[in-house]
């Protein structure tokens, strides 16, 4: 039995994707650009073990076993299997041939709770596709693969900053990631994870893009002619390391995705009011400064992802702690890189502070721009124990 | 001492106005369409006196004397007075040429509270310029003169169906309201307003559409690409009283005007948690009978306005009641428009109730579409007292 265990990284768009023009191949209407956030903090571990032994191929889900028949399940299998056979070297009769004939166990976990809205499905693909790639020795692109597990995976095969290019090609060949900045590039930047109370349950994005693509005049518009434009600037930004470019552009064109999600039909809210009070306050906090000092970004959720640099950690956790005062609920209000308590003046109290919101936020994980997936050397980080089934633990 | 006595109706667009390309003149950036409502339950009555013996102008709105000075207002004032000396026959001295030279007393009140949210602007500045031409014994176009007061006031100058085209003249001279049907053209259509409970203020049109116009890349295309054709269907509709097609459009192009806010930089947010919750009840109530049934209408405010068609109104008003059960606060929940008791089959409750939310809307004016300004002849409504001042009730 061989078992090969690999991490990949969660990764959050600024300029956003939503919207396929293939849904079998998932191919975007627009090119997007992401940054990688840091493995210490969240991350995908899977595990998978080849043996002849094994009956048929198995997947377990965050301690669950799960359908291995699912459509882009089986399309990421079928599609590294069929580059490990293209790219090995046909001479040798090696180890890849051997146990490409054998049935795989697949164990793959996130150390962050799915509840918390956060986009698992990219860290879990590219975790899925690379270790997949690690198991047969498949080397070289492979983001190709992961898109056709979940979109944004793809941008998830990269660490620091990625941009997926849409790319123009019929058969989904040129529509790929590619890394902008190395995670070392931006040293300062920090990401902050606002996980929002969700009052509700919310169209999933698969089927939320497909309405929006069907029924939205404004995100035609947008994929077409505003995005080109901001994929530019943003790189531009990136490469500058400007954050005032790089925070207006990213809340802008969170604003914009959220805008052509209003105007899909029926519309689609993401936003709820405690995402609107944090974009509230996210403006206060700028307008008091009179730059842009922190940005917001939104998913499919009510989430706010919050970029800034690292000295003005400390003051904005301590004003999103005043106006979101936590509710105990047993877990630290603050996960991550550490915050030091720091006192806010009375002017920014005045120029920012806002009616309290008691338990808005339920926490904040702290993080950083990281590296991308990578393979564990660590033989105690296995989630397959030696008879190919879940340890205890997974 | 001569007194005049006028009341204007309120409108709701269902094409929506958003952003000018002539502050000064009020001048559009795209064409609107709105219903104009009946005054039966919602009106600005205006009363003004000219007298030789008033030694300045001055005004009263709903029973507090305003700043006379009001650009706006100077502007309606001006160009009545201009119209009257230009139309008037110049071979006669006639009672016109006298007055022309008095000062005038205004007092203008609504029957509709204005905390409500209800755009009083345009059924203000409507009555104003119709009450200063039936003073001054003006006939004719208004509308380029209301529309200078407030853009919206201009729509409020006809009864029925009105369109505001936009006109492409640099004085603004073709960018007038005109009706597109009488109010007694669809007389089974049905208006129900539900005053939603604010939570806060809201950023004024004024101000907002001027963001808008400077920051949204989404409004732009509406404005140039999107309204020309939405105008032309839903004029169609109208005419053809295609309920189907013209709950639809209202409800997109309503949905695509809050999108053109959220797109705003910084974002503008109208709709509150009770907005998307009547969205979302709408869209369940159509699902349910697989067809539009009831449509909705956002302005710049959480209030829903709701056009169905009669035979629904007493179902519809119903769910909402069990929707967002009334808070007693003294005032009566309908208003308006009489609505008959029924009871909600338990198939319509499973598919379209949700979770309670108490309070969410304070009440409901039932109406219908109705007529444009008109002179009232019964002088117990007068407003101004034989002293020129407001009479108490004023």
């Amino acid at each position: 039995m061989k078992v090969v265990t690999c991490t990949a990284p969660v990764n959050i768009a600024v300029i956003k994707y939503w919207g396929k023009r293939n849904e079998e191949l998932i191919l975007p209407i627009n090119s997007s650009l992401s940054v990688t956030l840091h493995q210490d903090q969240l991350k995908t571990t899977t595990s998978i073990a080849a043996s002849r032994d094994f009956a048929e191929d198995r997947i377990w889900l965050n301690g669950k076993e799960e359908n291995i028949q699912h459509p882009r399940l089986q399309t990421c299998l079928r599609e590294v299997r069929r580059l490990a056979r293209k790219r090995r070297n046909d001479a040798e009769e090696d180890t890849v041939s051997r146990i490409l004939n054998y049935k795989v166990h697949i164990c793959s976990v996130n150390n962050f709770p799915t509840a918390a809205g956060l986009a698992s499905s990219a860290a879990g693909y590219a975790c899925l596709v690379y270790t997949l790639a690690k198991l047969y020795s498949v080397e070289g692109e492979l983001s190709e693969i992961a898109r056709q597990g979940s979109g944004s995976a793809c941008r998830s095969m990269y660490g620091g900053f990625v941009q997926w290019v849409m790319g123009e090609m019929e058969d989904g060949r040129d529509s790929l990631a590619q890394q902008v900045e190395a995670e070392t590039h931006w040293p300062e930047l920090r990401i902050l994870v606002l996980v929002a109370s969700a009052e509700k349950k919310h169209v999933g994005s698969t089927s939320g893009m497909q309405t929006s693509v069907q029924t939205s005049p404004l995100l035609k518009f947008r994929a077409e002619s505003v995005v080109p434009e901001r994929m530019k600037d943003m790189i531009e930004a990136i490469k500058k390391k400007d954050f005032e470019a790089f925070g207006q552009l990213t809340m802008k064109d969170s604003n914009q995705f959220h805008a052509t999600c209003l105007d899909t039909y029926p519309p689609i809210f993401y936003l709820n009011r405690v995402s609107q009070e944090i974009i509230s306050l996210v403006h206060r906090y700028n307008a008091h400064y009179g730059r842009t000092k922190v940005a917001y970004s939104f998913d499919a959720g009510p989430n706010a992802v919050i970029f800034t640099l690292e000295p003005t950690v400390d003051e904005f956790v301590e004003l999103v702690t005043c106006c979101f005062p936590p509710e105990s609920n047993g877990d630290p209000f603050l996960k991550g890189l550490p915050v030091n308590p720091t006192s806010l003046s009375q002017d920014l109290l005045s120029a920012a502070g806002s009616d309290q919101c008691p338990g808005g936020v339920r926490y904040i994980i702290v993080t950083q721009p990281g590296p991308g997936p990578s393979q564990s050397q660590d033989l105690s980080l296995d989630l397959l124990g030696s008879d190919g089934l879940p340890k205890r633990s997974a």
